[in-house]
């Protein structure tokens, strides 16, 4: 395993001691409700968003510790995605990381409130605990007004606006390219984005590192469209061929299978390109590899 | 029309402007999503809880309008709460204030996602807006935390999941309490706290505030269920009986309908009591009043 593997697995399990810690506990009432919330956010992931708002702190000069509250309510708000995204009245999947979607589990009413919970939670658990010396109020209001944003109908819901409007319809190249900047790129760049404004990075850096996280937020799009052909179900821990059986408007329908793998080729160098003159940037260009690269 | 009535009603007026300019607008894309945002935020409802935010923040001495952020986030944030419990997978209704519920409208797929980008874009709108004069960030970030508790796992989607859970089977009158006091009485209490905060009230006067919102909060959801029995359909804007219909367990139900108007104006004292010492305390005991007496 490499070495930047090996550490991102070290990262993921720092941030999910951290995410279990802000979670509701199990024993607290009402039980089943946040027995749902753990359910989803504590089964696996790869814990990238995360990893990113620790990861790009670090870079600019913050100890990790410090943005652990916005890492964990990012990876919370992804994880509410993932839940609403699963549901009957969605995309209506069964498995998620290899276990069984919440609604599968603990029903639909109880997976819908989960997922409201969660995106709730996501705030409490930023505002509750980035009362941090060295970490400045402004930035804190700044990351939350930025993350909700990404979040919101401007950014995330957006993309899943759209992407459900059009499913089982042909769309062009723009629409494609909205729905995949906005369901998956907004989130992923504002991680970054998240980290570098706790560390009290200048502005030029901020719009440097938001822009790189366009960039690799869409090679993750179209290498998600490319292992759902070619991927290994077991790896990825749900059924590959469901963008097909679904419909879905996918980078290798519209774009075509050999363009897209070229796209994320040419995204690729872009990436690179933009952190090329900063110092110390092994963590954005093994990240970007990583993206380019990842086989689940 | 009493003089209070005659206020309130101003006053609604006030925060709807603010809320129609802080929403996003019916033609920033995706229009679909947007307005179905705004049609279930903007038809009418008697903006009760951002008028006591408003209120509030005036009785410690800040001007109001620099309240209106957070009295807009917290009325979306009971928006969504409307949206998502009027959902086929949980109550099923298909009126809400006297016009077709979202989901009716938009479909469920749609009024789901409108719910999470309410929900998402009350954090937005507090966060960016409040950046006022007068306003300390640590108060905003307090308010953040606080409404987010109020409105989570915690609080009233708490309420909701046993609500739900318990829908159909009898239950014992403290769970009945923890409904109400979770369910309705959360979100109630804290737009009072939320003002007094935000103003810079002392603790005292914060926990006070709080107190009085929670017994307020429950006269106001026992003279719904009472409402549900006795009310004007026309007035409500929705079907009374629907309780009944939906097995809900109502105040009504368990504690008896004699009972239950008893219980309100010992309450209703209760509440006045906290406020008594207060100089110009005519809105708490005008609203303490209106909550007991009102018709729809």
């Amino acid at each position: 395993m490499s070495d930047f593997k090996q550490e991102m697995i070290s990262n993921a399990h720092t941030l999910e001691q951290a995410l279990e810690s802000y979670l509701p506990q199990k024993d607290e009432f009402p039980e089943k409700l946040h027995e749902a919330m753990r359910y989803s956010t504590l089964t696996g992931g790869k814990r990238l968003r995360p990893i990113m708002v620790m990861k790009t702190a670090e870079f600019f000069g913050m100890p990790f510790e410090k943005v652990l509250p916005t890492a964990c309510g990012i990876e919370m708000i992804h994880t509410y995605s993932l839940i609403h995204d699963d549901l009957p009245v969605m995309d209506n999947d069964d498995f998620r990381r290899g276990k069984p979607t919440c609604h599968r589990v603990y029903g639909d009413a109880l997976a819908l409130l989960a997922g409201d919970a969660l995106l709730t939670h996501a705030f409490t658990t930023i505002a509750k605990n980035s009362k941090i010396e060295g970490v400045a109020t402004d930035a804190v209001i700044d990351v939350i007004e930025k993350v909700s944003l990404a979040a919101g109908g401007y950014g995330m819901i957006g993309g899943q606006t759209i992407d459900i409007i059009s499913s089982g319809h042909e769309i062009d190249k723009n629409t494609l390219y909205y729905i995949s900047n906005h369901k998956t790129g907004c989130l992923i760049s504002i991680s970054l984005w998240s980290g570098a404004r706790l560390a009290g990075a200048p502005k030029e850096d901020l719009n440097k590192i938001k822009r790189f996280g366009e960039i690799i937020g869409l090679i993750f799009q179209i290498v998600d469209d490319i292992l759902d052909i070619k991927g290994n179900e077991k790896l990825m821990g749900k059924p590959t061929g469901s963008d097909i059986k679904n419909k879905k408007n996918t980078f290798t329908h519209i774009v075509g299978y050999g363009d897209s793998i070229k796209l994320v080729n040419e995204l690729s160098l872009q990436a690179k390109e933009i952190v090329r003159n900063y110092k110390h940037n092994n963590f954005f260009i093994n990240l970007t590899d990583f993206f380019t690269e990842r086989t689940y």
